[in-house]
């Protein structure tokens, strides 16, 4: 068993505390941390408060251990429903920041503030994220893919120069299956890690085009005649070719590789096949058709989007990112070892000696019995919270190590490794599948932390 | 519905005359085509009588259309229980040609053969398919991947200069769920299709490592110490670091998609895992061991080897190689288009509007109801044969095409085409999973056949 994982199983210890899947629990490799600044109650801001804003104020406002005290926004109905939920648990309403897309600057002044959550469309994560770290507060990001790779560094410098901390919020490094997955191969019981597989694979078919009104589907509008997601999402599909949302996927699997801890993502190489779902469904949805103003778009994004990434002790990873037809969800984990291997899509897993060779056996009973303890002390406060419960694990860990100003589990080296991956893969496909360096982000401080 | 697919539904019809699966029933690409000799009856020679020809030979030998009259192999052991399959079926002896590696040839000579199959070590493949083919024998060969593009080029050559057919026995394309979806793909189920996956993963730690008595496992030995496969098999893993064989993914995801009749594969790129699993099989091993001579042997063969593929058409490939850690079987079939998807490793598929949406259904009434006519109508004389039945199929193809003196279903632009991957594959690997162009195998004349 590698130190890394004798570590790992070191900080799972460390469950009571609330601080489950920091994968190293030394020392930063940031060199201007902050003063450790410990409360017992923290108050925080929300830049963009959207549904996926929402859902994180819902879990917020839930515990005692936070306050949340401002929200930015400029779309008046989220600002509205956002209320509401303040509304619901008798909280006080916060000061609301709504005056232009540059108002979240106004929130970032406001010194009672000790963290930020960040759920904007992606084009503004990373500009918000830089200027949350300058303004001192605990950040907190959603996921996305980056633009550029200059916008990971930015994030990198940033914290470094800043000492304030980037929790990179990548919500299915929490998934219960994939927390117990992560105990077993913690355990050695996949032997040495070899092959990994996960990705995107979600028909969103409903979330880049609805009637203007609906969140999810009854038409074909998007950009200004749409609603939601659709309003901004979709654009990316017509103007770029690449995965433009690799994180779900690479995050947990880069979590159990080591990913900046003993190892790291080396190069990677980017296929696409043809656009044509998209289009498909806009001439044949019954408000749609082909005379309709939107059949004449032109979607660059492929419809299927598979992308290897070679790692530095040898693993090879493969990522899907597939939104534009009708499947069914699949994060599609595959976790492959010298002892063992499971697959998500069919719930299925073979343990070298331990189940019937050359079979797929049931892993649900595996499942269980490596439950993460994490999940196991807090199902029940779960139940109900956004994406099977893993919503409720991402924002505890979130305020709690805010609450100690900790270095985050995912922090600004995952966030930018990862986020890397969408403008590599567009440089890859642009260039025929060509094979393309990943940047080393820590500087070489990930063989320092094995 | 393209007309590839209309021509598919077409040559389906022909099922009565046992000609199933040609894509293309016209004009074949050949110029040189030999003038057609239609036979009732053929006699069949075996250059190759280990495990896989006496599988062949005993389907042969049940037939009353053919009759096999020759062996070659240089093994007596082997050579004895062919003969013993002939006294089974109260046959005559065949000629055997066991004076040394070379002594094929003389069988070649006979003018009395009319057809030959070729089922020796991968190395052997396509020297014998080219001489078979200048004798002027209608050529089966077993499947493999190629050591160079150039052995690619050579049987393409040699058919077009000679105008006998070689046949690429490529067993999976007769599968019988494949055939059904085969068949669903013509009738356009799955719309036009967009991204698909196959593979070989398969444990052959019992195959590349026995105790030179029995043909699968019970110790570490291979080579001159190994028996069956282990004897030449793998020294491929020690020398070669690529995908060694591609084409029981490839071939039926190559027929779906219409490769070399409308459609090619134009570039590839590949990566590879790290080699540790058969190292430590043999350290683990009970008659293994850290002392044991074979636990210095280093394997250049990545464990999970990844490729993908670029087509013509647009669409996207992906192949898996994976076969030194402890897994089980599975081709990892998977067909998407823009009205659907089909997945092999959890038997289910979706398909818009007639199964639930974002929910995977099981495959298995749809498989019924898709069943092949060509299966349907021979199950019952399919039963017992090889790999679930679909080895009566290939065979049963094989000789009604070689009577008929007809172009093969899987011809020799689809071999070299197919084996091709191997060595491209390689080349990409050791350049660090550089894009590599996959050379167009007909000279043009798959977009005539379209």
């Amino acid at each position: 068993m590698s130190i890394n994982r004798r570590k790992f199983i070191q900080s799972s210890a460390l469950v009571g505390a609330g601080i489950a899947i920091s994968p190293s629990s030394k020392a930063s490799p940031s060199k201007h941390e902050k003063a450790n600044i410990s409360k017992s109650k923290i108050n925080i801001g929300i830049i963009g408060s959207g549904f996926r804003g929402q859902s994180h104020i819902d879990l917020l406002l839930d515990r005692n251990d936070c306050e949340v005290i401002a929200i930015a926004d400029i779309d008046d109905r989220m600002i509205a429903s956002s209320l509401a939920i303040f509304k619901k648990y008798g909280k006080n309403e916060p000061t609301v920041y709504k005056d232009g897309p540059h108002d979240y600057k106004n929130l970032l002044a406001d010194e009672n503030i000790d963290a930020v959550i960040i759920a904007t469309p992606w084009k503004w994560h990373s500009e918000q994220a830089v200027a949350a770290m300058k303004a001192g507060k605990y950040v907190g990001t959603e996921v996305c893919g980056a633009f550029s790779v200059d916008e990971c560094w930015q994030l990198v410098n940033t914290q470094e120069a800043t000492g304030t901390h980037l929790f990179f919020l990548e919500n299915v490094c929490y998934r219960r299956d994939v927390m117990a997955v992560m105990n077993m191969v913690s355990q050695g019981m996949f032997g040495e890690l070899v092959h990994l597989e996960g990705g995107y694979q979600h028909d969103l078919r409903e979330v880049k085009f609805n009637d203007g009104m609906k969140a999810y589907g009854g038409g074909v509008e998007f950009g200004e005649k749409g609603f939601h997601e659709s309003k901004w999402r979709t654009q990316h599909s017509i103007m770029r070719n690449g995965d433009l949302y690799p994180t779900h996927g690479l995050g947990p699997v880069a979590q159990m590789l080591n990913i900046n801890r003993g190892n790291r993502l080396m190069y990677l190489t980017s296929m696409s096949s043809q656009a044509v779902g998209l289009h498909n469904y806009i001439v044949n949805h019954p408000n749609g058709g082909e005379k309709h103003e939107n059949a004449k778009v032109k979607f660059k994004l492929g419809d299927v989007v598979t992308t290897m990434i070679k790692c530095a002790n040898g693993e090879s990873i493969t990522l899907f990112h597939d939104t534009n037809l009708p499947r069914p969800y699949s994060i599609g984990f595959r976790v492959q070892g010298t002892k063992g291997i499971w697959m998500d899509v069919n719930k299925s897993l073979l343990i070298d000696g331990l189940t019937e060779a050359h079979q797929w056996t049931s892993a649900d009973s595996w499942l269980k019995k490596y439950d993460h303890p994490y999940w196991k002390a807090n199902e029940q406060k779960a139940i109900g919270a956004g994406h099977g419960g893993m919503d409720w694990f991402l924002i505890d860990e979130f305020v709690n190590h805010a609450k100690v100003n900790k270095r985050p589990p995912i922090d600004v080296y995952d966030a930018a490794a990862w986020m890397s991956i969408t403008p590599l893969s567009e440089e890859s496909i642009a260039a025929g599948s060509k094979a393309v360096a990943i940047p080393d982000f820590t500087r070489g401080r990930w063989m320092d932390e094995n």
